[in-house]
């Protein structure tokens, strides 16, 4: 990405092992994430471009000296974050804070290409059962991110039995919270979003109640319809100032809010009003390597299928016209072959 | 108060049994809260004033009908916030949310006073297993409010065992809220503060390291002392911006901010800081109703000390001075005999 609206497909070095705990993933399957729209509309130009994309799967084609869990040939998935898997936060499941960590791109590949450098293959890779062309790559594929990241939020906003979980925005990680929290036992789902094709989804997915106002009166009709008190648990999937207030406002006294949508804004809203109701904000980039084991059944014995939140597919050269579909709108979110 | 500056002592009428669930305390003990000078500081000239006070012990002198667990002649402890004991929110142990309760003051007396009609006495006070003259009176009186306030903070940041914890505030709950560290089995508690007289106590009471910085020196001396990584659990005891903002980036990746503190503006800083580092931020008025319970037995065995925040006391005609005491940082806490 040259800056904003400006994604070109050109071709660049191979890459190659340079410390012995790397892996070299040739890519089979990656796609577009709502995060990459961020820069797609506000990106300065640069001269140099940056590198894109951070949710692929792949197969290994090298590996480093100290490499033990993948091995040439095995078909991986990656997290959004690569991580050692040893340190002190690794160790607790907060990868996205790994001590010699860090995301895609930058110095880095990223996964919006042929082929990937993986530094800390070990910490980082899962290797996926099955093969490339397998039916159900698209949800394997929401590992690398949405999925994980609607678990994240779910969790971060203590949704479970019996609890009324709001999902603020209907995007594809809105959408895997709806599935997360539904997956978690929630007993009443409201998504908060406009777009007729998600919100059908998201009821498909169990959503049961839809607020499709804004502002005071989306924050009204979530109270209307949560006996006044609001919701338990809910997920911020946006990230912009209107939708986090909506999150810190429509939670009940006692509450949750989880944050997963990256925020655009170094404030957050509503601080005496979170206060006096003793409301508990959470959340951040989803670690999502500590969730793959946990989900993976669930998508490869078909009682989730977040893979339906992809609903175009591309190749290499269509990335630029995925990216301008997602942005105007037209697609939910794009799936990239190779 | 009558506004910034101006308490004054005077006459009103004496309250009575109104509602069944009502009683009427003479109040024997109280004292005057941190938060007490927020409107000392800044509160608009009114003509006709307002009740203060929200912490107190006293003696039962009347009952209604349907009161059953306290009767005539009990000495009692009231939290500063009254509740039903009942409700959903009062279930699950978050009793300033309660949907039929309140604060102290308003159209209800204040505990700066000698007598107050408490409503919903059930679910609002707690009987006392001593006389009036005991020794540990001081200690007792803070169950009404700082030392539950203190065990809040410390349960909303997950201080525990093995834990590093960071009090910002060094006023009666930041003591507390050491104290409430140090018994819940915090490894390292560093205190932020800048008194000679309150550092001293905090480090009887179980502070390893005291941080006398402020601002962004703060931080990096915080930083020094955990690693580089800051602290697990901070406890937030002032609520104006700059404490707030220190709080959040003391906190360590995947850490908890438990916010005490009456938060003076609607915005909390840092708000991309703590995403990245999904730190959590909890906290809020404190049901201390809920905790009194587990905290009076530590306080009549001596394994807690909180009455120590006392350091000065005073009788009803010197309640204008202790505010003045409090506000000019003479005086930590001050307690009101009757």
């Amino acid at each position: 990405m040259y800056g904003a609206g400006d994604v070109r497909v050109e071709t660049v070095p191979d890459p190659a092992i340079i410390e012995p705990a790397d892996a070299i993933v040739r890519v089979t399957s990656a796609c577009i994430c709502g995060s990459d729209l961020w820069p797609y509309q506000q990106m300065e130009p640069t001269p140099d471009g940056r590198r894109m994309g951070h949710e692929f799967i792949g197969i290994v084609e090298d590996a480093g000296a100290n490499v033990r869990t993948v091995k040439k040939g095995d078909l991986v998935v990656a997290p959004f974050a690569w991580s050692d898997g040893t340190c002190e936060f690794c160790r607790r499941g907060l990868q996205t804070s790994c001590l010699h960590g860090g995301f895609w791109g930058g110095e880095l590949d990223g996964g919006q290409g042929e082929a990937v450098r993986v530094p800390q293959a070990d910490g980082t890779l899962v290797k996926l059962p099955v093969a490339p062309d397998h039916a159900l790559m698209p949800g394997l594929l929401t590992l690398s991110d949405v999925m994980g990241t609607g678990h994240h939020a779910a969790l971060a906003a203590k949704a479970g039995p019996g609890k009324i979980v709001a999902v603020v925005g209907d995007g594809a990680v809105g959408l895997c919270g709806v599935i997360a929290a539904r997956r978690l036992g929630a007993e009443q789902i409201i998504l908060l979003g406009r777009h007729a094709d998600r919100i059908a989804l998201a009821r498909e997915f169990g959503a049961t109640d839809v607020v499709s106002e804004r502002g005071d009166a989306a924050i009204e009709r979530v109270l209307e319809l949560t006996g006044s008190l609001g919701a338990h648990s809910v997920l911020e999937c946006v990230g912009h100032g209107q939708s986090i207030e909506t999150a810190l406002r429509i939670a009940r006294a006692g509450g949750a809010v989880g944050r997963v949508g990256v925020p655009q804004h170094d404030t957050l809203p509503a601080a005496q009003e979170t206060f006096y109701k003793n409301v508990t904000i959470a959340g951040g980039p989803a670690p999502v390597r500590a969730y793959i084991e946990e989900l993976m059944p669930d998508i490869l014995e078909g009682r989730i299928q977040p893979g339906r939140v992809f609903d175009r597919a591309t190749d290499l050269d269509g990335v630029p016209d995925g990216y301008r579909a997602m942005n105007d709108r037209q697609a939910i979110k794009v799936m990239v072959g190779f």
